[in-house]
């Protein structure tokens, strides 16, 4: 049973670091899921500047600059600020405050065990040069979840140790409150994995040159579309071709409505004799039709920033509300209560 | 020559953790010297109860009522909350905002190698179960006293990684916003070092029962001067003594302001004949002196708690405006800020 079919509504809380535009394998991950949860459940969706600050301290502009860009996204995608409440991390400086205190509750060596945490780690080539800031970001996560007292966190396979870690802290909090204040969670993980770069790369990244943001012009899409990784074996359009690994065959699987003429392309490629010229023009007739009216509707909203800033200021009041409740709540828990 | 003789008004943040009475150490070590500066510099003085909960997070209660006995310590050696700022550390959030962001400006490897802390991991036998935020606490250190651009900080020789700690943070930080934002520190290390246990070990603590407190009646003093560390060699009056190692006269040393007196009877102590029942009455003749004026104003204040909470009130508001101002200036720096 899906989460939320209970009586009680979950609140989701979700977001972003804001970094550079969304792709679609921010659309397939979540977006996608944010515009079908926002009917569901309570939903407040963070653009996580300041957490995005944790490895990009030597360029805050960029992180400055993508808050509204990436605003801009969600806006695009569908997401509605009347149902789901848009906030900015760094404007809730609550948030900074429960961090603080959380950090009495977990030690360094646990930290340090974090598979996200080790992993990422690699991925930086930080290694000792670890900035503080980042070995300590599970506690700031947990800061986030916990201040608006989410139980519900989408989030992919490899993030479920921070929702863990989110949990100890919790529990570790309540028991010295002798109360339950803050709230468990539950990790939402999506059933459809990750998209791959149109490379075939795991990891999709602007500097890979391997995405395709959700703002591209119709001329961008179909170049990158040309790039997309097919089957190297599949020489001449009469060989037989391979599903595994072809990046084609998966973007369809992610974004093609027509299951069964999806079907038949597959049996045909298998087969031999269809070209990947013909696959990559299915493909990219649905990507120009799914994008063209997230891009239009970007436009639309990219001409009046000044309501964008409106409804994230908006949303931003909203949750800080509920987050200074909490952090009123935890103060008083550990004696910080003196006027 | 000191700092402060110059033309501009250095700013002093000095402080305590709120865990326990204050006591003769703290008289010699700060709490006179503060009596002193306040009359030459703009003096913070800081009640670190935040601070105080990296290593007490499990006894919330007694850092909060501390809050209040300090500040009645503060109040009673003559701090005069016209001329320092008495300010409660919790109650300025923007504190924990300013050691998030500083969290990034430090290495992992950075904090593990400072000599403070690993002293006091060694003397809280943590090992691997460092709390992050006591392993962290030199960030939020920084935080404080740069938040209030605080030019000098008093502290003991010991502390001087801190400082060194804090600078390091200052410059990196203003290198990155390209502007000199926040301001380096110097560290005013006492002339008079440490004063000893009662006992005569090194470390003054209420659990070892070495102390004498600013609050002690008249007989709880007597009590505490017979338990004076002499010379364990001197085992009769007409035995010559010795003056290294003897706390009563090191406590003389710090109390005694008759030096020339102090200087005869160290001489008839050495040379033999002296007793050390003597010594003691003299001893505890100054700290009757000393202690009673102490004792008596802070009952004074005691009588009405709700006039200290005003003063602790107004300090607080004060400090956070400065606070707030340099956590504006910060937050613009690395572009968080958006409306």
């Amino acid at each position: 049973m899906l989460p939320g079919t209970e009586d009680k509504k979950h609140l989701i809380l979700t977001g972003d670091r804001p970094t550079g535009p969304l792709h679609l394998g921010h659309y397939v991950g979540s977006l996608r899921n944010r515009v079908k949860f926002q009917n569901q459940y309570e939903q407040y969706i963070m653009l996580a500047d300041a957490q995005a600050l944790t490895d990009n301290m030597e360029n805050p502009a960029k992180v400055h600059d993508n808050v509204m860009e990436v605003a801009l996204d969600y806006l695009a995608v569908g997401i509605d600020p009347v149902k789901s409440t848009i906030l900015i991390q760094s404007q809730i400086p609550e948030l900074t405050e429960l961090t603080f205190y959380y950090l009495n509750l977990v030690t360094v060596a646990r930290l340090e065990r974090n598979p996200t945490i080790k992993q990422e780690i690699t991925l930086r080539n930080f290694e000792r040069d670890i900035p503080a800031g980042f070995l300590t970001y599970p506690v700031s996560q947990a800061a986030d979840i916990s201040a608006f007292k989410a139980s519900l966190v989408p989030v992919g396979e490899d993030q479920i140790p921070m929702i863990e870690q989110t949990n100890e802290i919790v529990r570790r909090f309540n028991r010295l409150a002798n109360k339950d204040i803050l709230v468990e969670c539950q990790a939402l993980v999506p059933e459809i994995g990750r998209l791959p770069g149109v490379d075939g790369k795991a990891k999709m990244s602007k500097s890979l040159g391997n995405v395709i943001n959700l703002n591209f012009s119709p001329a961008e899409i179909k170049a990158a579309v040309r790039n997309v990784y097919t089957d190297p074996l599949h020489l001449r359009v009469a060989d037989p071709g391979h599903l595994e690994g072809n990046v084609a065959f998966m973007y369809l699987d992610a974004f093609d409505e027509d299951k069964a003429g999806l079907q038949e392309m597959k049996d045909h490629y298998v087969r031999g004799g269809l070209g990947d010229s013909i696959v990559k023009a299915r493909l990219e007739g649905i990507l120009q039709d799914l994008l063209k009216p997230i891009r239009e509707r970007r436009e639309e909203f990219a001409k009046d920033r000044g309501q964008v800033l409106q409804i994230l200021k908006e949303g931003t009041r909203k949750a800080r509300e509920i987050a200074a409740q909490t952090t009123d709540e935890v103060r008083a828990a550990i004696g910080l209560k003196h006027f």
